[in-house]
């Protein structure tokens, strides 16, 4: 298929469609309100429901009950938007249900600004609702890998009836890049019928439901998720190895729109004889422990870096895969002020050498 | 003053008054609603004002604009009310207000169970809302240190302007223990007069706001709160060290009733010959990393064990904590169902040796 | 066509689809909950939405929203659930907006009971919202007629661009009845394309609002509104004369179901030699003033009867309509209690003689 | 007592204060957002609550749990947000408890403008809520009625065990006239020990509901109320004969600050040497028939006039009272634009003419 020039929150939206999703929930909030907009149009030409809800709540509640269907569905929206629908997160992944989200990550906390930022990551990766539960984290770093992502995040969460979060920030959402949608695209769509609730003609009823007040129910379902996030740990993790045929000195650890901008600054510090090498977590959960640690322990490197745009947050994942073996060290900004390839080339020169 | 013998959520309820607490807002939900029942009639007698809301998102936001005023103000919830109010907890660490938030767990995730578990853990100590910002974390074991907690929440959200969450279980909330309140008790309250909007008579009104559009206004905010969390991180760390005189072969890190069941495992341990030392977290943010980390690095320890009430959260930081110089490992139960301190101590039995 | 036996509850919402409504907007309440769920399965069916709003509020500004797309839309409530609706129904009368609502009266004030009643009828006919505004009500005796007022209703709607109310009982929504629909029926549909918000693609865009800081243009909105009820008042009349050829001394103004048992005991009245005339408003509002005024004042009658299941509400306009001309007496009850043909016959023999 | 010069807005909120009301929620609207204001600082210096709601129809549903207390509660608001209240005041009506309600009304319908109208008289007097009931509506002209009046509500609430509704327009809320304060005011509370929730110490349970599923206890109720209406409409009309000693041709009847535009006119008129005679109705609900019918049908009276800022909705209760004895005829604005005494006294002329 030829490439298209597209937003990237029309590509999101377009994306959506393309995997299958038959609903969308929302309520606008800046900067991803043009995937609202778009969807509006296009939702219903393709046969599938736009509906603005009351409040991010209410959106997250209708996904909840939407996905009990057995039917793909989606919302998006940003950080507050994102913390409003937390209890719901809980609630749908107790009821082991499928459902995708997109962050699209504004400067926080509180209002904060509209700027890019990666600070809602301990959000996504340790889940903002309550209990133990896990939501499969995607983050992006083009357009065209939030096109794939997302509709790989359908695939993901009916494979593993969980929710699947898609983490972007500003820059994703508003970029225009020449995208390719996949031709003859088949969603990996999986046999719902064991579970979903769409009439009990002929057969028993199916009961979705998250209260547990039997104790040993509550076990059984806590192992079963444990049990699932051990598979999804074992099988999901992705990442990009970058750069690192060279024998870099340093390794620096970075994500999204960060990491093109590591990229850029990376090939000026070599250009300067700083070998710098490069691994980008493309799951942030499961995150990518093991690649992190191969990366980082070769004898060549001296130091470990992980730059982000939020105050100090998947560093703690970066050291718990080090465990200890190399230092490391951080650089980040939580300001919606995205680092320049100067800056961050300068960072990593003096956090190397210290 | 002679002990009293109260129910935890009383004591809770209690402490807040001899704390000055002015004002508690809150929405009903088992396991703690003796809270509010102790407080309808309590607060108004003490001068307070109480009100049940119309949601927890509604108690949250009353507590937001409360807290502007300098009033000590808290609210008490269980976890889906606690992640129905990450947006809020969120802005009000953003507008920088000192606001008390206990939470009684119960076994999630989803509507789960009443009992007792510890599976919010992520969600206090990381911030279950959008952004960069931290909660201070306190965890009791007892319903005296509940009491005692209660009223240096309110003292530390004070002095760094900042949420303060107790963290409990069904037990804290539903045990009688006798406890002492302190007599002569002086809040050590922080002059507001610079921040809090009472009315800007004579005076340039004060503005507390959360929203920054101007990046470096955003910038400069995320670097304040980068600063305070550091000043918390040095200044905060609050843990009990109990067996470790004895050249213990296990280190054992657990909080809160989790911990009490420890101890007794361990005594059981001893006499068996096999030493166990204990390192119980009371603050979880900030995480006693240094202690744990002294504690486990001794040559007579030959692994660690985070036990806990959930399915392994608090093992991350234990894990950052020992950094690879021992194994770390895990036993716990996000279920509901206390584990008993045969379980533990066989738990402790088996892992240690492994 | 066939005639087909059918519960009111779901011939009114078959009537709907036969009239071409796109989408249904509702929140449960008893006793007309069959319609929702009748129509969830059957709207989809249709080419149409069903929607569940969080609340009447929610449903009824959705209502709002989708009619000025120029769709038919329509909701079914309760006494209870209407009285919700008021602010979006002053709001969708002054934005000039063909919107459908069916209540099925339940026994009142408060949450009442579930039987049928009629003592919404000042809601319904004075505008239970505020402001000077009117919608137009029609009241059916039989599920045949709720079926083909609800089908009128929509035409009524479009042509006046106006709400326009079907009131029912209890009674109505769960009897079954023998209904026949029309065979290639057409409905009454008016060209929407000059006030309709469906994309201003090559035309100016079209403003659907309700705020009017401008007074004259209030007062415009205002002489708007007066007018076309002036011709509603003149067009809209509708009420059914009954055992009038007789020279009966007493006139019964009943509607709805209660007409229904006004009939029974005139019969009987008639065989004891009481000559007894009835007339049933259809319209309740407009209210057919003049027919009752043309039915009170012939020299054969000497009093007018309002009867209701109310404490009396319609003998107001009964009292406009006789302006004093014959004594207007009442005879009801708000109770749940539908009166028994003895009952009313017995109101008749006595309020008749006094 | 010595006269203060007042805000319309102000006086209401400090005659509830003087009244012994201790509870205050409301949701901001303009015209009448002063109230608000005003009492965001009084009612805690009186020992009161006051409560900004979520909502209007969370401050209505505070009142109903608030007025179960026994206390003295109430609100005030404007057009749109009394519509959001009819659910509650249909509910507080069926429980039977005593609640003041300011209705400053805004121009009509839907959003409207924020200029002075009459158009809620329907809503005010017919109940926009459900079922049958009513409230006492009172109708000051002047800002020492409103303070008067204001006072008599909660007098007459706790009487009779019923909302009371004190309507205005902008022109009572935002005018300043010099008030007085009744010096040694004892308000004419009612003992409600036999029916409020204040706590069962010692006494079988108060059940303060509104639920009624046994058709004979909904009777009851129904009957209970109805006798209530008809003692509170023989004994509380309340209205003003003003011009009447002399021949007056015309008899114009209008209330509240339409009232004042009239007495000029009619001066003016009585210049010209047109008599014109006016009854000014105080109490809206009970509405005075009586006294109407009395000033009506006297020989001089040649035609009855209802001038109201709405587009004919007293003129229904006027032509009630009259019965055909005189033609009535009605002049009228919804607009929010206030006739001038020029434009009444034409009006007058041409209709008492004609």
């Amino acid at each position: 298929m030829a490439k298209r020039l597209l937003k990237g929150a029309e590509a999101i939206g377009e994306a959506a469609i393309a995997a299958g999703c038959k609903a969308y929930f929302c309520y606008p909030i800046t900067p991803q309100t043009e995937v609202a907009e778009y969807l509006a149009r296009r939702m219903p030409e393709s046969g599938g429901a736009f509906l603005q809800a009351e409040s991010e709540i209410g959106a997250a509640n209708m996904l909840f009950g939407a996905a009990a269907t057995g039917a793909r569905v989606f919302t998006t929206s940003s950080s507050p938007g994102i913390s409003l629908m937390q209890e719901a997160i809980s609630y749908i992944t107790a009821a082991q249900l499928p459902v995708v989200f997109v962050n699209i990550i504004r400067s926080g906390p509180g209002l904060g600004g509209i700027l890019p930022a990666q600070s809602d990551y301990f959000q996504a990766t340790r889940g903002g609702g309550h209990g133990d539960y896990r939501t499969i984290v995607l983050a992006p770093a083009t357009i065209q890998e939030a096109v794939d992502m997302t509709m790989d995040a359908f695939d993901l969460a009916d494979k593993y009836r969980n929710p699947v979060m898609v983490v972007g920030d500003g820059l994703i959402g508003q970029m225009m890049e020449p995208v390719e949608f996949p031709e003859n695209y088949k969603p990996r769509t999986v046999d719902s019928s064991s579970w979903r609730t769409d009439g009990a003609r002929g057969r028993e009823p199916h009961l979705i439901k998250t209260l547990y007040l039997d104790p040993q129910q509550c076990d059984d379902l806590n192992n079963v998720l444990a049990k699932k996030y051990e598979t999804i740990t074992a099988n999901e993790q992705k990442w990009e190895d970058w750069h690192q045929d060279e024998d870099y000195e340093v390794l620096v650890v970075s994500y999204g729109t960060m990491s093109r901008i590591c990229k850029t600054a990376i090939e000026d510090l070599a250009e300067e004889g700083l070998k710098v090498g490069l691994l980008r977590p493309i799951s942030l959960y499961p995150f990518p422990y093991d690649a992190v640690a191969r990366a980082a322990v070769k004898d060549h490197v001296n130091t470990v870096i992980s730059i982000e745009m939020s105050m100090g947050q998947m560093v703690e994942d970066v050291e718990m895969a080090v465990q200890g073996k190399k230092p490391v060290k951080f650089f980040g900004r939580a300001v919606g002020i995205v680092p320049t390839p100067e800056e961050v080339a300068t960072a990593i020169r003096d956090l190397g050498r210290s």
